[in-house]
């Protein structure tokens, strides 16, 4: 099936828009774009309805928009410009055309401030839950691109942005009640927009060896980036920028573990610090969390003591697989 | 998650095959590949169980083996040679390492016969269902695309292979019982393999105008490609290439409506007639079945006259959107 294959399914062509470089968009077996000679990131992740999210307490326009920001920053996170997008919907009987309209709405919204263009895609009956799966091409930007397996020893890590406001804007929803000073937070779930400002300073600036995006939780993901790259991190507890929400309540453990913010993880070698200590000093949200030396893993210090059995991040196949 | 995310996926990795043009295969945020300039096709397709297949008749294997042939077949159908693909797998508790290892074996087995790599893609936990999504991207080989769009009037209507098997195939195997003289038509559903070497003959020769494939049933994809060509086909029912085991039993309609045989149907202009003549005598599976007018729509004639109420291909929502 592809995406114009009914009544309603024409109407997503509107969310095509104009671009120079699309020779053939939606309503044909696929879609034609000239790209020019050089690296291009590929990227392709989906959200699925009782696992990443609950239409209870998150309206399909935030499942659009999320899926392509989640996109978005894997391709960012790899140094790349996001420049096309393909979707795939899985649309069960409950799934209304004004929630379906919502959701590529949201997407939309992703895509404008991105400027990222509709290609196609395809759209699927499903026999309960909704899914949607979303591919994105992007084109390198960066000098060389930003792997995980690019940190090197004495580099020092940082962070954009908070973390765990995600982790606590679902937990917010879930619980219901009393939202007061959770708003960021509820956001930083429902739209984690990508630092995408933030992202272009890094790139022009060169700064950076590694870079990941924290999706399932700081620790489980900088172990990935240490797995690949054979080193080891070390963090100090103090320097993690934990929202206020979270300290109030001691729930500090969430900006370790919770994923789902969709900041930006990265290592440079200390001769760029200067470059990240002026970004800092123009209000740029931006922390050194650590640093990287040899050995494998994650070690987590606080108060100059290393603390053991770190918090885990999220796997949503519960150790299934 | 990004398909390096558990032990299992990482098992994964083993389906990645070198590619000179691969920077960064499997186990970042994404991929890196390096492209020349040029036009190129992006596609993307899900199948999902209950709807497009049922585990009881229709192993792992060929799920995945089946879910990419109907991506290479679209970016054939373009008029391009298919490069890479990701995947996203939707798991449920009920499916094992095992399956899943099936699934990717069989991804990999077209992808071999194809030679298209694996890039990367996600797996994700569902409630209750088994779905695969796969994005495919691939360089136009063609001296320009082969579009819905480009029909023309006086233009022949051609058709690879026979039409029908596929929807015989399904019906055996949700039926059961006696498949004598059916293995044709049930290899057909569970592994159609898009006709490769015709498609290469058809673009070294520049044959074609318009092109699809042939996925929801010969008379809805043709009513597609008038409608985006804005004319209409004649089609004569007595040329269509209908299987034996279809007039055995009566079924001469599934050769009309039934989708999933992921054959090609294309048009060209008469001139080219010597050329399709040429490759009909060195036994090429192709059929011309009619021809281009002005008009709207699909007109079938029988003995001359025309059928009304001709089958209609099929609708996976069942006419909900």
């Amino acid at each position: 099936m592809e995406i114009s294959e009914n009544n309603f399914i024409k109407g997503i062509r509107k969310f095509s828009r104009r671009s120079n470089s699309v020779v053939r968009g939606i309503g044909d077996d696929g879609a034609v774009a000239e790209l020019g000679a050089g690296q291009y990131v590929f990227v392709q992740d989906a959200m699925t309805e009782h696992i990443h999210f609950e239409l209870s307490f998150m309206d399909p326009y935030y499942v659009g928009k999320k899926a392509l920001y989640s996109n978005i920053s894997d391709v960012l996170a790899m140094g790349a410009r996001p420049l096309f997008y393909l979707v795939t919907a899985g649309i069960p009987a409950k799934i209304t055309s004004g929630d379906m309209e919502r959701m590529y709405r949201g997407m939309d919204r992703a895509a404008r401030e991105f400027g990222v263009t509709l290609l196609g895609g395809d759209t699927v009956a499903t026999t309960n839950d909704l899914f949607v799966d979303i591919s994105v091409i992007g084109k390198l930007a960066a000098a060389r691109y930003f792997g995980r397996d690019k940190a090197r020893k004495d580099d020092l890590i940082a962070v954009t942005g908070k973390l765990g406001e995600a982790a606590l804007g679902l937990r917010a929803l879930k619980e219901g009640g009393d939202t007061k000073g959770l708003a960021d937070c509820i956001r930083r779930f429902l739209s984690p927009r990508p630092p995408y400002a933030l992202w272009k300073e890094i790139v022009k600036n060169d700064i950076t060896d590694a870079m990941m995006d924290v999706s399932d939780g700081l620790i489980l993901d900088l172990a990935r980036m240490m797995d690949e790259s054979r080193k080891q991190a070390r963090i100090h507890w103090e320097k993690v920028p934990v929202p206020r929400p979270l300290r109030q309540r001691g729930l500090e453990d969430l900006a370790f573990g919770g994923g789902e913010d969709y900041q930006l993880l990265f290592t440079f070698p200390r001769d760029k610090l200067p470059v990240i200590e002026a970004m800092m000093q123009q209000g740029r949200a931006v922390t050194i969390i650590g640093e990287v030396t040899s050995g494998r893993g994650v070690r987590v210090y606080r108060q100059g003591s290393e603390i053991t059995g770190s918090p885990r991040g999220y796997d949503h196949f519960g150790g299934r697989m």
